[in-house]
C-alpha cells in the first residue's frame, strides 16, 4: 500500500485511505472532473457576488461581524486578515501524520464544489501533500462548529506566512514554498472562510483514530486467544451456536476470528478443561469485542459521510445556482459516536486488566503466584498490576463525556458546540493506553505458556506467541519490567503482532 | 391501539408493542408454535439431565456455586431457595407500567426455547399480564449481567408468595393468585434460573424509555418549529437542499418534519425574516435533533434484538439437543448506546435552553425583556431561566457514564458488569427533565407569538400552539408560574401535544 | 433534645439545632436584641429610600430589571408580583423536615440586620415553624446564587397563597394562616427580595446532610469493628502509636473510637490472628474513615459561616448606615466542600464494599461460602453482592461533580453560578444508598460472628450485634433478603444502632 | 532564594523549600540529629530481624508474597530483585524538576527513623540532589498506596543501572555514579521497600502542584484588577464591609489584595461606574477565587503533614523500639483535597472565561466589538473566544474525579487504592490550561485600557499593563495571534508578572 496513489473526487475517500496517505506517504491526485466541479463553484460565486447577493464570508464578514460589508477592493486585505485574526490555536503542535490527514480531509470535501474557493488553493492542499508540506498546526483551539482556531494555520502557510516542516525539516513557510517551487496563494474572496471553516481537524486525525480502534479490536482478541492458551481456558463459550441465537453482528465476527486464531490449539483437545464456566473476563470477551465493534461500525458510518460531504457554510448548490446559510457544520453526531466509543473501550480495557489479574492467580491457573518462575526467588508479575490497572484509571476518566460543555460566543450568536477534536483526542489517548494494557496482558499470556509448557498453539496465536518472544524473553529471574512493557507496546502499535498473525492465519 | 392484543412468538416484539402492553393494556397471546417449542426444550432440559451431562443452573449451582450438584430430590426446594436467595433488590418499586414491561420482555424471550423452563410458569406470565398480576419488584439491585436480583421478585409471586398489585390494588399475592383462580407454580429444575436470569428488567422499561425518548425528539421539533414563530426564526436552514448533500439521515427527517409543522406559516412570507443567520440554537436545531434520532436508531436496533432473541445462560439448542455455556447475558452494546443517547439528549437539552434564552432577550427578538406585556408592571420569564438550566445542569450530570463501573464479585468469577438498568433509568430521568425544559420552551413560544401578533402559523405549529394555549392562558401579569411548568410539562407527558398535532398536518 | 427550644441571635445556630428543630420539633425563640436589630434595620432602610439613593430591589428592580425605578405606591403590588414572578421552581416538594430546615435557616441570617425586612416577617418564619405551618417547597429550579427561584413559596404561603402542610395536613396558606390565627402578610419595599433572596435551601437541607454524614461515619466506624470481629481481623493497624507518627486529625479520632468499641474483644487476645497483614480494606478503613472526617470538618467550618452570617444582597450596614451591593449571595466554597465529600464517601462505600466481600469469601475468612450456614443446602450471601455493588455504582456516579456546569442568564448579567441545592441533593443520595451499603456489611459481621461462634465482643460491638440480631436474625436458611437489607437499613437509618452503641461505650 | 540551602530534619520541609530545591538549584542538608535518628532506626531493625520478629519488607516478602520468608544471605539479591521487579512504570518521564521534587520529599520523611533503611542510601538522596544526577523516571504506574511502580526507578540508578540525567546530560547510571565518584549502593534488608514504599511521587510534584496554583489565584486576582480596569467595572463589590458580613478567609484576602492592585486607580474616581451592578463575574470574583484560596489551604494542611510525616509500613518505633505494621501510605486526605481544587478552578476558569467574553461585547463596555481599533477593516478578538473556551472545556474533563477508581489487586490483598499521583496529574494539567486562560483574558483587559484611554491605573495594575505592553503591543491590525497568546502564557508562566507586581504594591 506504501506509495501508492489516492485518486480524490470528493465521493470515496475512505478511512483506509487517510491512514495511507497520512502515514504511508501515498499521493494524491484530483480527478479532472473534480476540479472542473470546482472552477464551475469558483465561478458561481463571484457570479452571484457581482449581483448583489449578499453572501457570508464572501461579500459579508463572519460569525458576529455577519452584518458588515466587505467590498471587492479590500477582498485580499479581509481574507488575510481574516486568517490572521483566526490564528489563534495553541499547544501542542499536531503531529505531522495528523497534518496530512487534516490536508486531506479538507481537500477532498472541496471537490464536492460546495465551496467555492479558488482553484489555485485545492491544487495547493494536494501540492502540500504531495510535496510533504506540512503547516505546523497548534492543535488546541477549536470547539468544533468548524475547526477555524487551528485551520487558519493552514491560511498562514498557503500565503507563505508562519511555519512548515517540509520534508521533515522546520522552516519558514516562505522557504518551503521557494525551495519546492510553489508561489504564495493571493486570497481572494471567500478563501479565509473557506479554508478555516471545516471540521477538517476532527474528521482527518479521527478517520485515524478509527483506523487504530479497529486495529485494537483485532489485537485485543488475538490476545485474548492467547490468554486461552495461558489460562487453559474453557472454549466453549467459542461455539458458533451461541451466537446465531443472539445476532449481535459485532460479537459474531469476534468470535469466528478468534476461533480461526486458536486453531488446531491444544485448547479443543478433549479434557482439556475441566472448570464448567471461566470467570466472566474469559468467557465474555467476544461479546464486549463485538459491543466495540458495534460501536466503531457506527462511527465509522458518520466519518464516512463527513469525509465524503460539504461542511460548508455557506454551501453553494452548482446546480441550482445559488447559495445558501446552513449548519452543515455540525459533527454532533461524531462526536457522540466518539465518546461512545471510549466508554466501550473503558469496557475492553477493564475486561483485559481483568484477564490479566486472573493469569497472575494461581488459584485461576493452576500455574505458580505471578506467574513467577521460583516461588522462593523470583517475584515476577506482582506490582506490574498497578502499571496496568492506573492506566485503566486513566481511561475511565478519559471515557467521560466532553462534547456538551461549551459557551455562548460571538454575542450569543454562537451559543451551540461539540468539541468533537478534543473528544478525537482524548479517545486516541484511551488508545494509547490500551496498548500498553493488552502489552502487558500479551507478556502475561506467553509467560503462563511457558510455564504450562503448552506447546501446540493456535495458528494465529502460534504466530503472536512468537512475535512477543523474539522481542521479550521468557521471565526467568527479576528485570527492570518497564523495558519489557515498552516493547510489548511496540509490537502492538508498530502493528509487527498484527502482520504476523493475520499472515499466519491466511497460510 | 388500546385495548388491542399483541401476539407473542419470540421473535416478533417491536417496542411499540412493549408500549402498548405495559401502559395501554394490551393483552397478550402466544403462538401455538411457540409454547410447542417450549414444551420441546423443556422435554429436551429433562432428556439431558437423566444422562448425567452437567447443567448450570439444573443438576449444578449457580454463580461460584457452580461445582455443587443438585440431586433430582431437592429440585424443588433448591430451586424456591434459589428464587430467595436472589431476593435482594432495594427500592424504589417499579412502577407497574415497568413491572407489565418486564414481564413481557421476559415472557417473549422463553418463546425461544433457549430456556427450558416449565410450560406452565410461561403461561404464568401471560396470566399475570392479562389479569393484571403485577408482583411488586423493587428496582435497584442489578448490575446488568442478568437483573438476577430483582427478577426473583417475579419468582416469588409466582410460588405464592410476597407482594403483588392486582387490578391496582396492592396485596399478598397468594390472595391474587387465588382471586384470578390461578395456582401457585411448583417450581422445577432450572425454573428458578430461569426465572431470574435475563435482562428484561433492563430490556422492559428501556423499551418505554426508547418510545419515550422518540415521542420526545417529535415533540422537540414541534416545539422547535414554535420557537421559531415567536423568534420570527430564519427559515433557510430548513432548504432541503442543505440536507441532500450532507446525507445523515436523523437531521433530514427532522427537517422535513419542521417544514411540514410549518406548512402555511407566516415565516415563509418573502421579507420576514431579515437576519443573515440566526443564532446556532435556532440555526441547527435539526441537525442536533437528527444526531439523536441517529443515536436513538442505533438503540433501538439493539432493543430489537433484545427482545427478540435469546439471553439465557445456559442455553438449549433445540435443533441440535444439547445445551450449551455461554455469554449471551451481556448487554452491554444496549448499555452503550444508552450512554451515548443520555449525552445527546444533554445537547438536545442545552440546545432547547439557549433556543429559551434567546426569546427572552429583546435583542434577540425585538420583542419586551423576558417576554413581559408590561415593562413597567409585569417581570414575566426572568427567574424562569434559573428553572430550566438547573434541570439541564441536572441532565448533564446524568449524562455521565456508569456502565463500567463494577467489582469483581461472586469469588472472582463475576468480573465483568455492565449496568444497564441503572444506565436505562438514569436515561429516563434525563428524559422526564427535559418534559419540562421543553415545556417551558413551548410557553415562552406561545407568549413571543402573541406578543408578536403572528396570526398566520404553521399548520403544525397553530395546533401546538393552540394546545398550549387551552391550558396556559396568555401572561398578561405576574402568577404562580410554577403551575405553568406543571401544565407544560403535563401537555407533552400525556402526548397531548404531539396527537393534536400529529392530527393537524396529516389533515 | 425532643421539644426543646432553640434561642436565634443570629450568630450562634449549629448544625446541631438545625437538626433539633427541623426534624425532632423543637421550638424557636428570638432574642428581644435580635429584634431590634432587625428593626433598627427596616427603619434604615426606608431613610435610605426616602434620600433617593437607588436601592436594588427596593426602589429598583431585580436582576437584569435593575435598572427600572419602582416607586412608592407600587411597593406592595411590586413585591407581589416579584414573589409571583419567582415561583419557578418544579418537583418533587421538599420534605417537611427539609422545609423547617430552610425556615431556620433563613430566618436566623435575618437577625443579623442586614436584610432590612419589615419584622412581622421575621416574626412569621418563627410561627410557620413554632405552629408546624410548612409551606409546600418544589425542590428543584435553584441554580445556587441565591435559591430565589424556590424561596419564592414561603413568600407565597405567608401572603396566603399556594399551599402549606399545617400539623401534616395539606391544606390552602389562606386556611393554614386562619386556622393559626396569623394574619397574611402585606409586603412592603424589598421584602419580596429578602424573602427569596437567600441560600436557605441551600444551607437548611444542607446542615441536615452534613449531621447525617456525621452519623454515618461513626456508623461505619462502628460496623467496621464488627466486621472485624466477624472476620477475626488483625487489630495491629489500630496501635495508636501508628497514629501518632502521621497526625491526620480524622484517623486518629476514627481509630480511637474503634479502640473503644472493641474495648474487651476476644481479637485483643493473642494469637488470636495469624496473618500479617489484612487486605487493605480491613486495614485502612480507620485512614478512609478519617479522610471522611477531615472533608467533612472542612464543610461544617463554612456550613457554620453560612447559617451564621448574611448572605444579602444588598447588604444593610446598620453601624454605617449604608447598604451596599455585594455578591455574598456566593455559596461556592460550600459547593465545592459537598463535592469533596461525595467523592471522599464514595470511597468510604467501595471500601465497606470490599469488607463485605471480604466477609463473603472462605479463603479469607476460613468460613463457608457466602456465609452460608449449609454448603450443601443454603446458598446465603451470594447474589446480595449485586446489591450492594449497584448501589456503589449509584453513588461512583452521584459523585461526579456538578458545581461548575450553569449557562449565562438574564440578559448575561448572571453568569455564575454553583448549583449548592443540587450538590446537597446528591450528597443526600449518596448518604441514603450507605445507609444500605453499611446494612448489608452489618448483616454478614453477624452472620460472620454467629458462624464463628465468636462469643466475646468488644464493648460496643457487642451492642451493635445485639441491635442487629434482634431484628434479623442468623440466616439459617434461605429466605427473602429484601426484608433483612430494609430493616438493617432501618437500624442506621433510625439511629438505633448509633445510639445502643454509644451507650454501651459510655457506661 | 536561589542557590540557597535547605536544611533537613524531616520535620520542617516547607511546600516553598520544595520548590526552591526542585526548581531552583537550593542544595540539601541534613541535620546530625536526623542522620543520627537513622542510624539508630537501622541498628533497631537489625536487632528485631535477629530476635525472628517476622517483619514485613525485611525478612518477609511485600504484598502478596508477605507470608515468604527471605533469609540474610539473600538480601542483597532479593532487594535487587525487589527493585528490579517494582520497575514496571510507564511513559512519560517526569521533568527533571519533578524527578528533584520525588527524591527530596522522600528524603525528608526517611528523616523521622521510621523507615530503618541504611544511612548510606539516605546520603545517595542527598548527594543525588546536591550532584544533580537525577534518575530517570516514567510516571505512570502508581495507583497511589505507595508510589512503588515509579520509585523503584531510583533505586535502580543508586544501584548503578538504568539511566540518570547528570548536570541535564543523559547517561547511564554507572557513569554518572562514576563522574560524581560516588558508590553505588549494595542494598541490604528493607531496603528495597524502603526505597519504593512511600508517596514521593504524589507529594513532591503535589508540592511544586500547590506552589503553582498559590501564584495562579495571585496572578488571577492581578488580572482580575485589571479587567475591572479594561471594563471601567464597579468597584463597590470590593467594599471591605462586605466581607467582614460574611467571614470566609479566602475571599477577604483576595478583596484585599485586589484593592491593594487598584489603589490609585481611576475607578475609584467619583462617577465613574454607573451600572448599579456589573454582570456576576466581575462581582464575585474576590469570592471565587476566595473559594478557591479556601480549598488551597486544605489541602496545603495535609500536604505538610505528608511532607513532614512517615508514610512507613513497617512503621519503625524507635523510642518503642517496635516496628508495626500499619496503612499510613494511606494519602486519601490528598487525592480529596486535590480533587476538590480541580473543581474549584474549574470554577475560577469560568469566570475568568466570562469576564474575558464581557470584555469583547460592546454592550457592555461601551468599547468597540471584540475590542477592534476599526470596526471597518480589523476583526480583533473574535475567534479567540474559542481558544479559551476550548481549553476550559478541557478543564471541566479534567475536573471529573479519579480517585475513587481502582482494582483489587495482589490476590485481593491490595483492594484499595486512591490514585493520587494521577489526580495531581490532572490537577498540573488544569494550572497549566488557566495560564493560556488567564493569558488571554489579560489580553483583552489591555486592549480595553488602550481603547479606553485609561492612563490612570492602580500601583498594581499599572505594573501588570506594562508587563503585558512590554511583550505584546496594542493590536492595531489583525496579526497572528497564536503568537500574542504564546506570550502571555509565558508572562504568567515565567512569574514575571507577578514579581513586577510585588514589587510594584511593596513600594
Amino acid at each position: 500500500m506504501k506509495g501508492s496513489k489516492v485518486i480524490l473526487n470528493g465521493k470515496t475517500l475512505s478511512i483506509q485511505d487517510v491512514n495511507n496517505v497520512a502515514r504511508n506517504g501515498a499521493l494524491v491526485e484530483i480527478t479532472e472532473e473534480a476540479m472542473r466541479t470546482v472552477e464551475a463553484s469558483r465561478a458561481l460565486v463571484y457570479e452571484l457576488a457581482n449581483s448583489d447577493t449578499p453572501v457570508y464570508g464572501f461579500n459579508r464578514g463572519v460569525g458576529l461581524n455577519k452584518d458588515r460589508e466587505v467590498v471587492a477592493k479590500y477582498y485580499e486585505e479581509y481574507n488575510r486578515n481574516l486568517i490572521y485574526a483566526h490564528c489563534v490555536a495553541v499547544e501542542p503542535e499536531a503531529s505531522e501524520e495528523d497534518v496530512r490527514a487534516i490536508l486531506l480531509a479538507r481537500l477532498n470535501t472541496l471537490l464536492l464544489g460546495c465551496t467555492g474557493i479558488q482553484p489555485a488553493i485545492v491544487t495547493m492542499y494536494k501540492d502540500m501533500l504531495n510535496y510533504r508540506i506540512h503547516p505546523v498546526i497548534p492543535e488546541r483551539g477549536s470547539i468544533g462548529e468548524g475547526d477555524i482556531a487551528c485551520l487558519s494555520h493552514i491560511g498562514l502557510a498557503m500565503i507563505g506566512e508562519g511555519e512548515v516542516h517540509y520534508n521533515g525539516i522546520r522552516m519558514t513557510a516562505k522557504e518551503a514554498l521557494e525551495r519546492a517551487s510553489l508561489k504564495p496563494i493571493v486570497l481572494g474572496p471567500k478563501d479565509g472562510l473557506a479554508i478555516v471553516s471545516s471540521n477538517a481537524l476532527a474528521a482527518g486525525p479521527g478517520a485515524l483514530v478509527l483506523k487504530d480502534i479497529q486495529d485494537l479490536i483485532e489485537t485485543a482478541d488475538i490476545i485474548y486467544a492467547l490468554t486461552l492458551e495461558g489460562y487453559r481456558g474453557n472454549v466453549t463459550p467459542l461455539d458458533p451456536k451461541a451466537y446465531e441465537v443472539r445476532p449481535l453482528p459485532g460479537q459474531a465476527y469476534s468470535s469466528q476470528m478468534v476461533r480461526a486464531y486458536l486453531e488446531g490449539s491444544y485448547l479443543w483437545l478433549p479434557g482439556v478443561t475441566d472448570s464448567l464456566q471461566d470467570p466472566l473476563c474469559l468467557r465474555g470477551s467476544c461479546h464486549l469485542h463485538g459491543s466495540v465493534r458495534d460501536a466503531l461500525d457506527y462511527v465509522k458510518k458518520y466519518m464516512n459521510i463527513q469525509l465524503n460531504s460539504s461542511d460548508d457554510n455557506p454551501c453553494v448548490l452548482l446546480d441550482e445556482k445559488r447559495i445558501i446559510s446552513c449548519s452543515n457544520y455540525e459533527v454532533t453526531s461524531l462526536a457522540l459516536g466518539f465518546e461512545m466509543i471510549g466508554i466501550a473501550l473503558s469496557h475492553l480495557s477493564r475486561n483485559s486488566c481483568h484477564r490479566t489479574i486472573k493469569l497472575g492467580n494461581a488459584r485461576f491457573t493452576g500455574l505458580s503466584r505471578f506467574l513467577t518462575p521460583s516461588d522462593a526467588r523470583v517475584i515476577a508479575y506482582g506490582t506490574i498490576q498497578k502499571t496496568f490497572t492506573s492506566l485503566d484509571t486513566e481511561i475511565r476518566h478519559l471515557s467521560n463525556p466532553a462534547t456538551a460543555d461549551y459557551f455562548s460566543l460571538a454575542g450569543d450568536i454562537e451559543d451551540h458546540a461539540n468539541n468533537t477534536p478534543y473528544v478525537v483526542k482524548k479517545t486516541s489517548k484511551i488508545v494509547d493506553n490500551l496498548r500498553y494494557i493488552l502489552g502487558i496482558e500479551a507478556m502475561h499470556a506467553a509467560q503462563a505458556i511457558d510455564l504450562r509448557k503448552a506447546t501446540k498453539l493456535g495458528k494465529g496465536t502460534k504466530a503472536a506467541y512468537e512475535v512477543i518472544r523474539e522481542e521479550i524473553p521468557f521471565l526467568d529471574k527479576d528485570r527492570n519490567l518497564s523495558i519489557d512493557i515498552k516493547k510489548a507496546y511496540n509490537i502492538i502499535k508498530s502493528q509487527e503482532l498484527l502482520e504476523r498473525v493475520r499472515e499466519a492465519i491466511s497460510e
